[in-house]
């Protein structure tokens, strides 16, 4: 079974198509992929990677193209969602710290619900808060213990390891050393696991 | 048979694969495509949406990820690719003059078989006038006509016509109102001339 890392970051656009089909994805590939979040936010500022903000044209692609593939794909979605995100770094964190316990997929598959569904910025408390809740998870406890200096720590500990990759945005899906950055890029990324080139 | 714009500019990496395969896949699929060229640079320039400068890591992907779609489709090619190229509105005023006098596709797929194959910046003179002579061109004349006001005025006002089709980057493909962006979004714009939506 061929095994890739699928590096993604809450506050990605276009990460919510991969998010929203990758179990789907994963059944009919007979493919396993382990959730790794990151702090994209972090990577793009260093490397001064800035796609859309201030870029009116290429934003409005950006929507346009999401849309067009959400329908391909049988998504629902309400666009274009809130963006960017207020909190980043607080919504990985939580993300990372229930990967660590087993409910972190579950999670982030609600959370972008909630922001591509219903419009609510998946960065606020309000969003967080309400994914959590839906995941069974206590909002208060968790929060508190996403903000504990150990998750901050794992967060940035990963978000290096992302660096080191050679990753520069998300979603981006990893196989040994090859990075495939993009939703539309994840045919290649299996075809790489598979046979080492792409088909 | 569907009916769609190639916008492309010469200068443009990605676009390298579209021009190498356009030829098959309109074959393969029973589809007409419009080569328009135009000046990319003065839509990004005023879009302030700088992709690859500056920027070495989304570089370095960008030629692996061209390298790794090349194999997928038997494209030879020599990466990276000399760049950026150092006159893009000569090398694009050629190609326009070319269209309206019948050899400017080929004109293209050759100068990019000596910019990716070669090695030969293709904004320069020597890969301009090469790519000419190959077409079966004078270059001497050729480039004359190609600096002349007629033909800038003319490589002008297709980038106009892009920018205000919302086009942003090369290479596009564009069906009607509807903005496609990318090699890897030829089969996504075909599905929408024949359909109205992404299949």
């Amino acid at each position: 079974m061929p095994d890739l890392d699928f590096w993604y970051s809450i506050g990605s656009t276009y990460s919510f198509l991969t998010i929203m089909r990758l179990d789907d994805w994963c059944s009919e590939h007979d493919a396993s992929v382990t959730w790794r979040p990151f702090n994209v936010r972090t990577v793009m500022s260093q490397q001064k990677n800035i796609p859309f903000a201030g870029k009116p044209v290429k934003s409005a692609y950006m929507w346009r193209d999401i849309e067009r593939r959400a329908a391909k794909y049988h998504m629902h979605a309400q666009l274009p969602a809130p963006y960017p995100i207020s909190d980043l770094a607080l919504a990985n964190q939580v993300a990372l710290l229930g990967m660590e316990e087993g409910w972190g997929k579950n999670f982030t598959q609600i959370l972008y619900r909630i922001w591509f569904e219903e419009g609510v910025e998946a960065g606020s408390e309000t969003a967080l808060s309400e994914a959590l809740h839906r995941s069974q998870q206590d909002p208060r406890l968790i929060l508190s213990r996403a903000r504990s200096p150990d998750i901050v720590a794992a967060l940035e500990a990963e978000t290096l390891r992302a660096i080191k990759l050679g990753i520069f945005g998300a979603p981006s899906l990893v196989v040994g050393n090859e990075v495939f950055w993009g939703d539309d890029r994840l045919d290649d990324a299996l075809s790489w696991a598979r046979v080492g080139h792409v088909i």
